[in-house]
Order: C-alpha cells, then structure tokens, then sequence
C-alpha cells in the first residue's frame, strides 16, 4: 500500500470515531432486547451506521425500524444509526461487521409445555429456559436454528463479531462453534453484572461506603452461564469475600432486597436466600439470579411454590410471559404512533462498550461465554463457560480464572456434559441420548424413571413442530 | 560388574525360577483372600520365598502361618512358601518384594452402619463398599489407614509392587499414590473376569460354540471399579457387540444365570437384568456385577426390596456377612486341627500370574485399576480408573482405552470427582466437603437435604470410633 | 439377525480360518516388499483371499501377480492366495479388508538431488528418506501422493486396515489422519526389531544364554520413526539396561557386529558405534540403525565421509539403490521364467502376524507409529509417534510409554514439529514455512543461512517435477 | 468480625491510600534498579511505607538507605518511604508485603568467562545472561541462589507478591516456583515495552499520528523471556500488523532507530534490523532487543564482529559493564556527599505501577513471566511464559494468548526445554544434563563436538567458585 493511502484509510482514527459500521441484528423485531441497543447506540457519539434488522415476524421488524429511524431525529442523541427491516438473513448479515443473536426459539405455547408440563409431575421450575426438563427442550429446538445461522455466518460474514443474547447462553454459543469452529463469537449474560450490584450494595449496608458503579467491583468468575460463580471479589484495597461471610450470616434467614420488598412485585427479583445458602454449603458466591441458580441444583429450593416462597424467590409463569409480551407491543404502538418517546438511558448491557472495544476504542475486562480453552481448569476443552476476558480491538481473550472447588466443579461439570449430551442428541436427533441427559438433569433425577419417560414423551409430543426430523 | 559377576548373578534366569521372593501380606489374617493367595501359589512351581502375614489380628495371622505351612508338606504341592506372622508392619514391609493388601477396615458393626441405617430413610444398598452412602463412610475410615500404610511402605519398601484388594478399591489405590506418588501399586478385582465368563457362555447359548476359557474372550475396559464398561468384545473371529444386542434381547424379561437358580441361593448372585437393562439405554456392557452396578445409579434398581427382587438380584445384609465369617472360622479351626485339608485349586484371581509377569515370566494384558494418565480420555489425570494394562517384568503400562460415550462419562465422572471430595475430606478431616459428596451420591441425591443431613450426621456418629480428629 | 443365521456366520470360526480376505497393495509392483509379504503369506495356512496389486507402474504390477500366483501351485505353501494386478486405485480399495500402502515417491533421479545435492555444500546423509534435507524434500513430494490415496480410502475403503511401509513413515501415517481423521491406519518398521536381536546377542555375548527369538527381548519403546529410544529392556528376569552399559563399556571403541565384517560388505549394516554413543551420552538406547539415527542428530557422526567410517557405518549412495532395483529385476525375470522359484521364508517383517491379529487370532504386543493420543507424554496430540500397542480384533491400542528424558525430549520434538511445518508447508505449498524448516534441521543448521537458501533453492528445482503447484 | 471493626479496618480505603507496606529488596545494594525504584515510588503519594534492603554487600545496602531516606526530606517528593538497609535476609523478608528480587549472580569475572571465553571458540554473544552458553552458565550459579530465597520466602513471607528483575528472567521465576508451588512471583522485563515505543514510532513515521504513550500500543505478547513475540498489534481502530510489514520493507536495509545513531554510542541500542530480519522470515514482531534475540537463534547475526556491525547491533563487552558499574558508584558517591542530588522521574519500569494495582488501586493489563498454565498453547505447562496478564487486588492472572506458529513454536520450545533441563542440571549438579543443553543451544551447536566439550569444561573451570558440590 502507497504511504498517502496509508494516511487516508487511517486519517478516520485521527478524529476518534467510527463510521459506516453494519451491524446485524438477527431476532431484530424483538421488543425489549433491541430497544435496549438502540437506546445505548443513541447514547454513544464515537460510532454511527445501519442496524439492519431480521426477524421471522418482518412486521416487528418493520415495527423496530420505525422506531429506531425516529430517534436519530431527536436533538440530544449523540449517536447517529440508521436502521433497515430485511427480509431475508442473507441481506442483514451481507457486509456486516457485527452480528447480534437475540431471538425467541418457538412459540409461548411451546415454552409453556417446558415451563408447565413438568409441574404435572412435581417438578417445578423458575425460568425454564437453560437448565431443567424446559431449559433441555428449549434448547432441542434451538440448536438447529443456531446451526443455520452459523452456516449463514460462515457462509456471508465469516469475520463479523457475533454476539449472542439468546438463552440457553452456553449451547446457543456452542452450536455456533460446532458449526463454524472460526467464528468469532461470544455470549453476554447481564446476571453477573447483578451480583456485582449486590457486593456493592453490601459494601454500603456493612462498610457504610458508597460505591460509584458496579464495575468497581472487581470479581474473578468461573463457570457456566446462569451457575456462574466468584472465587475473589473486591473493592479497591478490600477483600470482599470475608465481608460476603458476614454478609450472610447477617442476612441469612430474611434475605437482601436493594429495594425493598421488590421480589413480590415482579418474577425476576428474589432476596438473594438461595445465593446465601450455596455460600454456606460451598464457600463461593453464586453469580446469577435465585431463580437460574435454583435449576441447576436438585430440587432443594424447587420442590413446591410453597418451598419457592420460602426462599423468597419466584416462579415464571408462561402468563406472566404473555402478558409482558403484550404490554411491550402496547407500549411499541405508542411509539410508533409517537404518543409516547423511547426513552433513551443507558440499559446496564455491554453491548455497544463491547463493540467500541473490538473497535480499538478503549479495553474492557468483563465476563463473557467463550469456548474453554484452558480459562477454567478442568472443564472439558471447547465447552462454553464463563469467565473475564480482556476485549480490545479485534480480539476477546479470556483471562484464566483457575479451578473451582471439587464439590463445585462436580455439579458444574454434570451440567456441561448433560449440554455436550443435547448438543449431539439436537444435531443427530438422538432421542435415546437426550433422554439420558433428561433423566441425569437435577429436578428430573428425583422422579421415577418410568415418570420421567412420560414427561419427557409429552414434552417431546407437545413441541413437536419445532422437532423437524425427528423420530416422535 | 564384572562379567563372570553378571553371569553367577543371573544364572537363575536359565533355570526360569525366581527363589526367596518376599511377599508381605497386610491383613494377613484374612479367613477369604489369603487363603486363595495360598492356593494359587502352592500351584505354581516357578516361584517360592516367604510370605509375611501382618495383621492388627495377630491371632488370625499365626492361624494363616500354621494354614500356609502346612500346604507346603503335602506331596502334589509345586509351590513352596515359608508363612510367617509378624507383629508388626514394619516386619512385613522390611525387605519385601511384594506387597499384597486386603483388608477389612473398621468392624461389622460399623459396616451395619453403612449398609442398614441409610434403610431408615428408604436408601437400600446392595453391597455399601463402594458407592452410595455405606461407600462413602468406609472410605472415610479405611482413606487414613491407607496413608498409613502408603507411608510405611515409602520408608521400607519403596521398590515393592503392591497389588491392592480392599474395596473401595479406587479410593484405596488412590491414596497410595497421593501419599506416596512413586509407589509402584496398582488394584485388581474379580468383577470384569465374571462378565467375561458371562460373555463365553452368550457364545455357547448363542453359537453353540464352547468356549475354553474366560480369557478368550478379549475385551476393551474403561471406566472406575465396579462402574466399569466395555465397548469392544471379540472371541476369536467374532465380534460380540451385535451378539450382546441378540442376547439382551432374548433375555431381558427373565435375566440369565451361569448357573439357574442360583441367585436365590447366594446374595453374589444376579440374573444380570440390571446389566441388560443399562445395555438397552447406555450401549455398552456394564463390566460388574448388578449388585454394585446399581449402587452407582439412581435408585431405579434400589427403590426398595421389592424392586431389587423384581430385578433379580440381592441385598447384601451385614448379618450374612457375620455369618459367613464365622463359617470361615469354623472351616478354618478344621484347617488347623487337621479335620480339613486346604483344597488346593486355583481361585480365579489373577495375583499370582501377576507376579510371575512382574519378574518378567510372560506378559499378561488384563484389566487393572491404577491413576489416569490418558489411558480414559476426558478423565481427570490421577484419579483411579480400571482399563487393561500390559504387565511386563518391573511395569505395569495401561493400554489406551479411548473415551465413554458422553452420558456414561458423565455419570462416571460424577463418581470420580465425589471419589476426589472424599480423599479430600477424609484427609482434611473436612465435613462439609464429606457432605456435599454424600448429597451428590445418586442414591442419596433423592431423599430431602434435611433427611440427607440427618442421615449424615447419624452415620458420622455411628462409626466416630474409626473417624479420629473428626469434629463430631 | 435370526439365531440360526448367527450361527451361520460364525462358523466359520469354529475352523479357526478366515476365507475371502481382500488385500490391496498400494505400490504393488515393488520388488522387495511384494516378495515378502507373498512369503509370509504362503506360509500362513489360517487365512486365504486376494491382494489386488496396484502401482503406476502396471507391468510391474502384472509381473508381480504372476510371481504371486506361480506360489500357489507349489505344493508346500500353505497359504492359499489369488494375485492380481489392477489399472486403477479404485478397483484396488473396493472391498479391500487391508491396505498395504509401500511405494517409492519420485524417480531415482529425484531421490539423488535428495541425496547427493547436500553433498555440495558438505551435508552428508547416510539415507535421505527420513529427516535431514533429503528427507525433507522426500516428504514434500510425498505427502500430496498421501493425501490422494487418504481421499481414495475414505470414499472406497472406510473401514479397512491400511498398514503403511513408505518414508517417511511418520509423515506418510500423519497425512493419511490429516486428511481423513477416522482412518485405521499404522506404520510399521523394523528398525526395531534390528536393535532387538542386538540385544538378545548383547545377552549370549555376556552371560552365555541362548536367547531363542528378539520377541522374547521385552522392551519399552519410545520417540519417532528411525529416532526412536528403549528406555526398559528385559529378558525374561534380567534387566537389559546395566547389562546393556556393560556391553557399551566393552565394545565402546571397536563396536559390535552380530555378522563380523558385515557394515564393510553392505551399506545397510554397521558396527552400533552410534548407538553406543548415544547411549553413553544421554542414557538410553537409541532403537534405530546408526545410519538412521545419525541424520536427526547434529553433523556429529555425518561431518564427513571420513567420520562416517570412523563411526563404522555407511552412506547410501543412490548408484547403490539404481543397482540393486536392476538386480532384483533381473531376479524377477528368472522368477517370471521360471528359472528360479520365489524362496518362501519368514521375511522378519510383522505384517501378516498383524493381519492376523487384527482378525481376532491372537493377540499381538509390538512397536508401531501411531497418533499421540497420550502414548508418549509431552509430545503433541496428534503427531505420529513410535511406541507399543496391542493389537487385537480389529483394534490398535497403544501402550503408555511414559515420557523421555528432558535432553532426548527436546531433540525428538525439534524434529516432531519440523514435521508438522513440513506437512503444512506440502499440503499448502508454503515455501517459506518448508524453508524455514529445512533450515531447523539439525544436518542443516550448521552452513550459513546463505547457502542453506542456495541448496534448498536447488533441491526444490531439481524435483520441481514432483512438486505441482508450488510457486518455484 | 464486628461491623464496627470491620468499619475500622476499611476506613484507610475511604482516604485511598495503603500505609505501612512493607517491601523486602533483595540485592538491595544495587546501583541501577534500587534507584529507578526509589525514583518511581517518591512520585507515588498513594502509598507509603519501608523498604528492607538486603545485599550480600551490605555496605552497598547502607549507602541505598542514604541514598531513600535523603529523598523523602524533598518537599516535592510525594510519596514518604523509610529505607533500611538490614544484615540478614530473614529481616528483609520477616513481615514483607512485597518482595523485589534483582541481584547480580556471581562476578564480573564470572561474566567475564560467560560472555568472552566462548569467543576463543568463534562464538560470540551480544548480552550473555539469558540464552546462549553465557545465560546457561550464568543460570547454573543463579539457580542455587534462587532455590535458596525460595526457601526463605516460603518460610517468612507466604503470602508476599514477588517481582523478579533478575536474568534470566525464564530460570529465576521457574525456580522460585520449583522450590515453592505456592510462591505468588512473577518476572517482570521492559523489553516488551522498547518494542511497544518502536511501533509508536512507526505510526508517526508512517502516518503521521502522533502517539501519546507505547502503552495506547496494544499487543498480544507470546514467548519466553527475551524471545518473545507480538502476533497482534494496534494502536485504536489501526491495526498495526499490515503497517509493520510496510515499515520493515521501508527501513530493511537501513534498519530504524528511534533516537538517530544511538546504535554507535550505547552497547544497549540498535537498528532494529535483527527484529525486521525475523519478521520478513517468519511473519511475527520479535519483542526484544536485537542484541537478546539474536541469541536464540542460529550464529546468523553473531557470526562475528562484523557481521554483528552489519546487522547495526552490538556485543556487549564485560569491560563495559565494570566501567558503567564504576560510574554508577561514582555517582553514588555525589548522591551520598550531597554533591549531587537523585534526579526523580519516571524510570519506565512498571514495578510501582503494578505493587498499586496488586493493592487493588487501579487494574493493569502487561506482559509478565509466568509459569504456563495454558495461556500459550502447546508449551509444557509449568514452564515460565511470557504473556499478558490481568493484574488486581491480590490476583495475577494470565490473558490467554493463543498459539505461536509451528517454526517460531519450535525454536522456542528448543529454549524452553533447554532451560528445564538447566534447571534440573543446577539442582541435581548434574553435569552431563547441563552439557546435554550446552550443546544444544543454537550458538553452540555450530561447532564441534570436540570443541564443544573443551569450552564447557573451561567455562565451569573458571566458575567453579559459584558451583558448589558439582562433581568439577
């Protein structure tokens, strides 16, 4: 290259910013997940560019392309994006530099036969979309999806950044590497980031010190998304862990709410009872919400609503799912008819912080899902876990975070071989080998094997339309 | 060495026999084991020496020097060997070749504790010496006398091989190696030569084909003692994976018996159902009996008596092991008055064959339970696991046995970490981590964490005698 | 499958023979490993079939199916077997059980630029087939003949045991799993055996035994093709390795012979100077002809044709190779005329013992080159490796050999991942990476990084012919 | 704890500053290090405390105490340290927070013998402490030393942070965790950051972008110590990796300096041409000064004196060193009169920078010596690395930087087996061993056998003083 094009194709660099960026956006008619990104894009002056949005409802899609090109017009956002429906995956991933996952797999009749079908048989669970009979189910038709996108991936924008939002975090991140072991890909969970809030609210409830942000909260993370969990922690020249010992046994029987009273106003809060008790049992703090952490356990916190309200922590009805759905699409109605205005506020995601760092555009050190390579010590090589990694341009490097106790690294490692198990049952429709890992999940293992098999057979019967394939 | 030296010095070797070999055998008092170790080698005329026999029952061992020396005046017996009960373990260990370890840790009362209190909370356990609840408690007591051992034989025998007996056989072998990481030992059992007898006669039943020894049948092991798999099973020409599929087929609902009927006879008897049946959903051959295959897994085989006799097989109570003790004494009280006469015939242990490899006397491929070096992919490296292994004079090497199949490495590998945690706590004296194996055993995983708690606790304090330093 | 047709089939092991065995021979218009394979094969009786003869040059080929098929008229052989020469590589895979792979890449005249062109800027080599700049241009044209007939054994042969004789063999094996990773493939060579029967004349030299067959030299073998180590030897009770320092100690100076005068007679013979002073210098015993042995070490023993006769081996100049083709041509011509008959004798080579093993007729423990899967500690998964395995019913289980000393380990690997650049570097035509390379060989590394560039320019335009594709 | 204790105990984090550190220096009498150290803490006000300094001269150690404490009257100087020279190494350590190791092992008639008695021979060497005959000496007299402060810090300061500067950097780390697993040492070096400054040089030279600091030059760093390599390289959205090949085709010939013909006036300068040399060969960014890499590599650059001046670099005369030492004690002796006064500014070292982030004041991503635990792949674990590493509170965790090409893999991996077994040498005094690395250094390997041998011998000979116990 000439010394003077040299200059030229770098000059952009002299003044800081980034223009003409695609991103990609697959899931892109989602109603929360894409309002957060375009409120944090709009809120960032370094970068701008097209967000094309893909969605198999094109209709939402359309829907969020409104919604996005009408913030751009607004006088204080910083951020200048211009934002395209498409109708095929082939146009949205065409050029782009970053690809975002964020879909819903199947119907909420689908997710109400994983979340429901087990109650029938006495196994309840929280979230149902990770670990648990509806967490395996979920993924079976998820997998497939995942493998096609990465073959478009592969296919069209082979060194895009991908990230991916959609649960269950650790196979949809592993399906994409089974299918294109090149792909530069990583999965961004925002549970850690709450545990990290609640250290720095102990900070302030024990030590009486304000702490700025979350992210002065400095923690060393080893695991598996939604069982996740923190070996170090600190806050400047303190050591927290002692502190989280106290914490505990201060808190232990009522439980910690940072605000008050919150988890019987909504699904997603709980008063941190289940993470206190694993500390008590296992020494380490559980970095997710009660409810994620609860499905990876047999069903101690599980057993009953009466027992789940006892922990102080809260079931997800697929209702309740519905019904937040529609408020969301009411509530997109009124920005569309420009009743109301999307609020634009910094949604506590990384996301666009991640792309500025793969852009050059300052490090950051933060948790994310990656192919182990070694980060965690033990875990089987290419298993999705979780783990810091320093983001800087072009590249996301894990930082080794060690062992996990061996009580610990047991449980963990029954939950990676069971996702092994699905990844292989979901790609060669193995009926035989998704049942074995079925029966092995924690909340199943405590049924006879004889219930197990007719939950499983209903789960498979009542989903079978997103089973193409297999044997049912 | 001079060379007329070298000659003198290996003259032996032109006769092909090894003399004034020393054997120390710890739990020399044994009423079973010693005696088939004396058998066999009063069978076997390239080898003879002494065999020390210690004891913390000095009474049984100078009972086991009059049994053994007495073998030696009969006539038809080729092997000759001086017996000689030591009173201390140093005595036995001083000079000596080999090292043969079998010994019963703690008392039957204790052993009542690890087989019966767990049916107070509904947990039946065929066997309780190796998995479960029962498993777990004995290794607690026998792990310190195992360290014991390992260093008295650092100090006085560091070159010896030491061939290990007791069960739990992996936790035993396993702390040799952790306390003494040089010591040349390794850990046999029977379990995999009677599946090996059970396939020689599918052949026969299938093919009409006589089969002249177990040791025809040549077979690929991998996985932990008394959880042990084969994936490749050949006589001859024949490749007996299909054939196992026709066999489990055809007998499946009814089982099948060596010998008819004889599981209603003897507790170590089964109909091999429970071997079928893992057949059926796993793939592979479960490589031991059913009595310890099904402590292993979910209580679908240990649900209750009834279930263990609809699966055609038998509890183990610590009644009829008193009773056939004291059936042993009684025999043996003929032994030494002169009523009875040792039968000399060979047990169907492979001990003696090999140390006659061990001195170079022929190779030997058999199966042998000794620390992961790769032999079993994806296992942890160190921990104990059985697969054949080539014994040559001075080396045991393990052949590579490649890798489970996911769904029965990871119920294996949940074994082995719990395995890990009980080394762990027993040397640590470390409750906790005792407990949070014990609730990840798969037969106690079931009951509530409280009665698990409970059970714990009662089971801790039942055998205190034998947990010395414990905080109880 | 029905009982009675399970009977059936397996009959014909109630007979102990296996009929119908095909067998393509890739490379079968050899002169010298054709012979010896229709020997060994004429005096085994338990297996019959046929050996489809393939090589690009076809007139051989059709010479050797009728040297092959004169056998089975005599009277005295015992196996039976039908030869015939094919066109295509095609019709020799289809339905082929084996595959013996054994031909002779490039011409002569390639050979000699391999050879001799070194000589130029005094770089001897007592072979050129294996390590040194020869074997390094050998391999470059090589591997891509590899990676044709690994393309052809998947689509046609899957499932058939593929034994290779070519050099080089570490790099022949590895491309055949480069390229299709499922292959059931192995090298053989019997360079060890050699250094077997030096020991079992090491054993009557200094203790006056007998020792009836180098099988009963039981040894641990450890490293790469033709640089490969024993590091335990034992006859019967006898540790081989003091012995083995006595007999250096002894013959240190004039070397030993098993044929006096031998190394002056032929090129392939030597005196073990080498071998003693390696085993002097690091250790162990060096498990490979000197002339071997000598290319992967420093211009110690090649400095020049005057050291090379001081260390009591030979160079191989290609004249010898061109003469001695032309005179087992002529050979040939009295066999096809039948002036003189094939003598049918034991060739010393394993192959139909393997063979043998490999169909369920015994088992068999011997050295053979093989992926790391662990076998050789500290060595690259992956990389083709020499160590033991166990040979049975249609499986090759390597034995763990443990790990070489850290002085041997290095020079081993150094040449372990020289291959591997060397196999990238052939199958993309990567000049740099094959220079960079060429220029880490030991037997280069001391001329001057000009002169290195100079002769490999050379070498590769001397062989152009036989490297397509590469930007020369 | 008592909240109001613990209230107590983090109120010094209120303020943001740590008192009464403690820092143990050893070789605190040091005239270069000791005072870049002061310097950098005198202009750190966030903490404060007392330096131990420790020295086999103590003299020297007392004329550093002068030198500190005359500092902190400076009423510019912000950072209060009381400096302590102390007679024994356990007052250094007794209760020491921090531990700096930089000491000279032996004489500078020792490196007399190291770096010019291999010149008698043809081989010479531009620095003599790392790699090369000189390093490997140098290594053989510092490892005892090392094995011995291992000790010592084992049994007095557990639980310090220890920051070597010694070389070889490689062997001195490895050994502080040879002796004591636990030890919480890292090695740190600033040829990294001379590497970081040329390329912030080379976006000025090209693109006429002024850089702030090398440290907006982010790298991904892989290697050992001296021999380390970028693979990666940017500075904000610029990827440096295509300008650097455009640099190195632009300043090839000529080579670059960043400060004009300071390669004629320091021995420590250079052209860089050595580093654009093993770019256009190999495709990395050597990270080293010339003067070190050229010693891990072939005799190309250090064939002899001209050829080193060709290559605009320069050897590094023992002479040098005794008269820049004398200097420097001149120096001194203007500081301890108060002729002179201790210029404070920034040494460029990180040594403060990263004691601040180990207090958990601030995260550091940089390069440091470590032992592998997988964060490059494919080198033996426990092997000391060099890479990027996260530094916090308590915790130094290696980034993940992927895997070196296979050519560049190589020649490192000859060093890093090398050094392994120069350690092993050192501590077992195992002669052979140390020749066996000796002889195979790239430097050595050049030249005779014969010859080889005769330097060793004369090497020890003349540095048997600082070789105790070896067999001489």
């Amino acid at each position: 290259m000439a010394l003077k094009e040299l200059k030229e194709n770098n000059k952009e660099q002299i003044e800081d910013t980034v223009k003409d960026i695609k991103i990609a956006y697959i899931g892109g008619g989602s109603q929360g997940w894409a309002k957060r990104l375009m409120s944090d894009l709009a809120l960032e002056s370094k970068i701008s560019g097209t967000v094309a949005l893909y969605d198999i409802n094109f209709k939402a899609a359309l829907d969020n392309e409104k919604v996005g090109n009408l913030l751009s017009k607004h006088p204080d956002v910083k951020g200048k994006w211009h934002y395209q429906a498409v109708q095929t995956i082939q146009e949205a991933l065409q050029g782009a530099d970053f690809v975002i996952i964020s879909i819903l797999p199947g119907s909420f009749q689908a997710m109400g036969s994983d979340v429901h079908q087990p109650e029938k048989y006495g196994i309840y669970q929280s979230v149902g979309d990770t670990a648990g009979p509806g967490g395996l189910m979920r993924a079976c038709r998820t997998i497939p999806i995942y493998a096609d996108i990465a073959n478009h991936i592969k296919a069209l924008a082979p060194n895009a950044w991908v990230i991916n939002y959609t649960n269950p975090m650790s196979l949809c991140t592993r399906t994409l590497y089974e299918i294109f072991p090149e792909i530069k890909a990583f999965g961004c969970c925002h549970e850690v980031f709450h545990t990290q809030e609640l250290l720095a609210h102990m900070v302030t409830d024990l030590l009486e010190i304000e702490v700025k942000s979350r992210k002065e909260i400095k923690i060393n993370v080893l695991g598996i998304n939604h069982f996740t969990w923190i070996n170090r922690a600190s806050y400047k020249n303190i050591d927290l862990m002692p502190l989280y010992q106290t914490f505990v046994d201060k808190y232990y029987e009522e439980g910690y709410e940072i605000k008050k009273g919150a988890w019987r106003e909504s699904v997603f809060e709980s008063c941190n009872r289940v993470k206190f008790d694993l500390f008590k049992r296992y020494g380490l703090i559980a970095a997710a919400g009660d409810r994620h952490l609860a499905e990876f356990m047999p069903p101690w916190y599980l057993k009953d609503p009466e027992t789940v309200k006892a922990w102080k922590f809260r079931l997800t009805p697929v209702d309740f799912r519905i019904q937040d759905q529609q408020e969301k699409i009411n509530k997109n109605q009124k920005l569309l008819s420009g009743e109301e205005q999307l609020e634009v506020r910094p949604s506590g995601e990384e996301g666009v912080e991640m792309i500025l760092a793969l852009l050059g555009m300052g490090d950051l050190v933060t948790n994310v899902n990656l192919p182990n390579q070694g980060q965690i010590a033990g875990l089987p090589l290419g298993s999705v876990v979780e783990t810091n990694a320093l983001i800087r341009k072009d590249s996301v490097l894990p930082v080794m975070a060690g062992q996990l106790p061996l009580d610990i690294h047991n449980m963990v490692q029954r939950h990676v071989y069971n996702q092994e198990s699905v990844l292989q049952a979901a790609l060669n429709k193995d009926k035989q080998l998704a049942f074995n890992a079925f029966i092995n999940e924690p909340l199943v293992a405590n049924i006879s094997r004889y219930k197990a098999e007719k939950l499983f057979n209903e789960m498979i019967e009542n989903t079978k339309d997103y089973l193409p394939g297999w044997d049912i």
